[in-house]
């Protein structure tokens, strides 16, 4: 038995502990630096796992010591030197349904609920979890692989009970920079009375995520209970989704999906529905942008993939609208979360300069949510929503909601260092690469900078003169602005060309 | 810029740097726990990558100052205080190429090479690995891309030339515990004259490999200019491959396969090939053993992987020769370094008790590769393999080769803890599970504990009546111990029947 520590050491998601190389216990039990243990309070608890290293520093842990990274540490209820025994970790058991998946295998019910169940105590490596998600990337997955995992991913957490008939949620698959139209949706669909109790996630490796640009006005991690009490009194929330624990399997999927750039259809569909569905949502919008630079680049696509929402929705008695939208550049003029939120800002309170894109999106996706009202006849929600977002009730409902959840003081700050970029051509705009934008505001500190990110001046359908500036790059850290900077003069992000484009006033394909 | 400060933190093979939290940088620059970063003495140099640990406690480093741990110091030559700068490492290139693979489509010559280089440089995480190698598996690999993967392995270290037009050496493929044919072969070899500088890989999941068991008897961990002039004067050696830098991404790759548990076919031929081509071999018998719990299970998938090996070798001008062999058990009766090398011991020093089947496989292996050599005439090598054992004088190369390697001193020290399995029925030993085995000795200990293992009491063809000892198991740690007779007596080792096998005197099929 080893006395429990605390290293102050920040290891982020990953537990780690340290024994001393001249404790007992590593030379009589095999132990190896970078082999994964398994830390029992008592042998009838569920262990935790950790990753081993191994100290020659008495000052960092003595040799009857364990100590355990923050992160670790924490999973212990803080208690200093209480007493633990150790084992080696043995391998998890699923590993055998990776590898029938990795041969080409189908997967069945029990075997992805296995894995999930695995993934979620901790039994799974970076590296064991890179090759789930490219077996299952690589064959594809079938239909009922997809609601297997998906139900698995549900069950790995815990879900949410509105106690409503109607709860309503809307997703967009992502990769269009800007797009923050669900802070404009949430409070014209509360305003009607509808129940929307938002839950969104964090960037991680996009510009901003709509709980980084919330968390601009106002509070985004708060307590079930909290959520809840607001919920009843506002109809709706805008809060970061990872407090709640919902489909927690998806988060650790996530984590090492987008570092390797990995999208795969299957995994996309599950780890949505999985989300929706453990928030409690009955109603759901999805929209799928569709543009050369978005994620999905083609018509077709967007249809085959509206069709498996739609398969594995009905599985799960979850109602599903798809809209398919203009991906062909990014959506607002703001791409970071302070610019978004800006943007945001701006079309709540019904400002002239208001970026009209944004806007109109956000219109057309309330106006479809509010048609889930069977009240609401088919083609009115647009006209609904228009009147809730002009008549200031919109505006006032977000107030609301962001004093309830906690309001932040806002300092107006901007970021430090500005580049505009200039147009080297003449010409009309065609379309704006969504994954360079994204990657230039991301280069730019963009969201763990709040400031930091593009301002765009020139959208589709502009003229553009040579000199005029295209955009503007903020950030505040010399290293970031070099960075996003280099990539913006190396990079062509605007496709111009000497004819005016069609005029696109519908904003859904 | 930070001063280095070495911490006394063992992570294996993994670079970790340790930042305080208050350390300037951490704000200004972005940095995050986990993430990876360059660190550069000049901004000129190839910087060394880490992963980035963050630390509230001064006495572990303060705020000037970036920890390394011992494995990332070590980089440093070891210099305390030395000035360095960081920045944040940017993604490797080479995963679109990587991505391209997880798309299926086929790689070209330079893909290989810039992921090679980059894996090579640390640039790649161990999922980033995990994903380049289930996309090979998967979509397996064509027979150009593993030449273009083997070539950019071999160019990725050190390649050795002995200056002599053969070079010999010997590979088996795997899987077969025990089989430690080489350290009989080599000294067979070397006595004849012919040159056989062989480098051995360490066990990674296996009980044992062959420089484990070597260890037993010499030092294995010897710089290049030792090796050659030991080979100059003895015409053999049987040192670990890892100090020569021979194809140091193959090691890589396998430190992500083997606890995977993956074993596709193009690595395979590519991760042999590379290592014996930049060891400088010239002339290769590789040894495929085929049997129901052998890596390779059916004689038509034996030969298409010889074809394999022939093509790869054919276009770096290496000649080939394979043999396939029976793969139905373990060859020898101990498995574990210290076990095994009894068995060596006992076969070199002909004695009467020596397994028959590590001696008569090693001899006609041994054959096989004499007869390289023009002057021995087809058949014949056999014969003169056996006269060089017989006669004492592969026991007296091998000793020579002992004492010039550095001998270890033999304490013939046994395991503390021993436990004898015993049939449950009667009947004739028809095949025993390697890969069972293989588990039971691994549990038990080997390698790490080197006296830890298996002593097979019967082998195939034996009669068994029950209540007869089929093996023990060794070991010297209680945990071990118990981790290996429980799995022990849940599995059934031994395929048993009622009438004998058919007899089998080749070990060649």
């Amino acid at each position: 038995m080893l006395k429990v520590k605390s290293v102050a050491i920040d290891t982020f998601k990953e537990n780690v502990a340290y024994l001393h190389r001249d404790c007992p216990l590593y030379r009589t039990e095999g132990f190896q630096a970078l082999m994964k243990i398994e830390i029992y309070l008592k042998k009838s608890d569920t262990p935790i796992l950790a990753v081993l290293n191994i100290v020659d520093d008495s000052n960092i842990v003595n040799v009857d010591e364990l100590g355990l990274s923050k992160q670790a540490f924490k999973q212990f209820d803080k208690k200093q030197g209480v007493k633990v025994s150790l084992a080696p970790a043995k391998p998890p058991l699923s590993l055998t349904a990776v590898h029938k998946k990795i041969a080409g295998e189908t997967l069945n019910k029990d075997d992805f609920h296995l894995i999930c169940q695995d993934i979620l105590e901790n039994r799974y490596s970076k590296m064991e979890i890179a090759a789930f998600l490219v077996a299952c990337s690589h064959t594809g997955l079938e239909r009922e692989e997809i609601f297997f995992l998906t139900k698995a991913m549900v069950e790995s957490g815990k879900q949410l009970n509105w106690g409503e008939s109607i709860v309503v949620d809307k997703h967009c698959i992502g990769g269009i920079p800007g797009n923050r139209t669900t802070m404009i949706v949430m409070p014209i669909i509360a305003a009607h009375g509808m129940l929307m109790p938002k839950t969104s996630s964090r960037a991680i490796t996009s510009p901003a995520g709509t709980a980084d640009t919330m968390e601009v006005f106002a509070q985004v991690e708060l307590s079930i209970e909290a959520m809840k009490k607001i919920v009843r009194q506002h109809r709706g929330m805008l809060t970061w989704g990872g407090t709640a624990k919902l489909a927690p399997v998806d988060d650790i999927l996530i984590s090492v999906e987008r570092p390797l750039a990995m999208d795969s259809t299957g995994q996309l569909v599950a780890s949505i529905l999985s989300k929706k569905i453990a928030a409690g949502s009955t109603h759901l919008l999805i929209d799928i942008p569709v543009g050369p630079s978005a994620k999905v680049h083609q018509s077709h696509d967007a249809l085959k993939l509206r069709k498996l929402f739609e398969y594995i929705g009905d599985l799960f008695g979850l109602h599903i609208d798809v809209v398919v939208s203009d991906g062909s550049q990014p959506i607002g003029n703001g791409i970071g979360p302070a610019l978004e939120a800006r943007d945001v800002q701006q079309v709540l309170s019904n400002q002239e300069n208001a970026p009209r894109d944004l806007r109109e999106k956000s219109l057309k996706l309330a106006g479809r949510i509010l048609e889930f009202d069977p009240d609401i006849r088919g083609g009115q929600g647009y006209i609904i929503a228009r009147d809730i977002l002009e008549s200031g009730r919109a505006y006032e409902k977000m107030q609301a909601i962001i004093d309830a959840q906690g309001r932040v003081e806002n300092t107006q700050k901007k970021a430090r260092l500005t580049q505009p970029v200039i147009a080297k051509t003449t010409g009309y705009v065609h379309a704006i690469d969504n994954l360079k934008i994204a990657t230039i505001a991301s280069l730019a500190g963009a969201p763990i900078d709040k400031y930091a990110g593009i301002h765009l001046i020139k959208k589709v359908a502009d003229k553009v003169t040579k000199g005029d500036v295209l955009f503007i790059i903020y950030a505040d850290f010399n290293s970031n602005f070099d960075f996003a900077t280099e990539f913006a003069h190396e990079n062509e992000v605007y496709s111009l060309k000497n004819t005016a484009p069609v005029a696109q006033d519908n904003y859904f394909i």
